[in-house]
């Protein structure tokens, strides 16, 4: 499987399903709203498991910028820069389907070589990580940690999700 | 990349890395105790981020057996049975020992032909998924969902964790 499957496409799948988890966020403000219990949908966006860890809007955009960097870093392209102001789940809605239709636009063919590309980080001054190893160990740990750590900042304040919520669809078939 | 260095490799190092976060629960406690706070490790074993998603001791558990059973499913071997008894930070280090050691018995040449393989599971009677698939769209989301769920319930916790006892050493080298 090349690594634009690997990446690319389950990045992609994965934002995707960032974006219902959203929607089942609005959904609870909505049943909230409705019990008439207070509740302010800011509350969800600036909630978070530690004191010093990002909140709900910061784990979307990290997860956001993951996918596009990875794209661009393992391709040699340029991604396109969005500005963190997100203040709304509407927002953070856009922004998701803004890296979406972006990483539309890759072709498998943009990942030849990406494997070998030899890659210089900010994180890293003076060295260097091939594509593959990046992939593996930096790029896609990074991608579900800030995934991960959003679905359960929502979970955590209630919202209802599971796990057939975070994996979403996959690519079983008829046995035989 | 293989799928032995992008599964098995990979998910053995997290695990190591997971070994370290217990390891820094573990001085969590002892400062605790040296402040003189009321304090009993248990409480963290038991503790979750929502009442209806398992505690840690379970996500360690689920890791440990996700890593296991990608690395056997990809194979055609079978895995060793963990009995689920652990009620300790010292048994959970024991069970990831465990589980990291019994993965240092693969070899890469164990996992020739695996992407191609078809695996049917318990989650879709009746269906198949090729080997890669199954990586990329279920073992490895499913597997640092688990992990991510236990660093974010230490953090929550108030035990000292940063993103780079998260994903633990990297293959960078020096440039040029």
């Amino acid at each position: 499987m090349s690594l634009y499957r690997q990446t690319l496409v389950q990045q992609r799948k994965m934002l995707q399903n960032l974006d219902l988890w959203l929607d089942k966020a609005v959904a609870h403000c909505v049943r909230f709203d409705r019990d008439g219990r207070k509740f302010d949908a800011n509350s969800l966006l600036t909630a978070r498991l530690a004191a010093d860890q990002f909140p709900l809007t910061r784990q979307i955009q990290i997860a956001c910028d993951n996918a596009k960097m990875t794209a661009a870093r393992l391709t040699g392209k340029t991604a396109p820069a969005h500005p963190d102001t997100e203040t709304t789940l509407g927002e953070l809605k856009t922004r998701i389907a803004a890296v979406v239709e972006h990483l539309g636009t890759y072709t498998e063919a943009d990942y030849n070589g990406a494997a070998d590309r030899l890659l210089e980080l900010p994180v890293a001054p003076g060295m260097a990580i091939r594509g593959d190893d990046y992939a593996t160990e930096m790029a896609l740990p990074n991608f579900y940690f800030h995934a991960s750590t959003a679905y359960n900042i929502l979970r955590h304040n209630g919202v209802e999700l599971g796990k057939k919520d975070f994996l979403g669809p996959m690519a079983f078939s008829p046995k035989g």
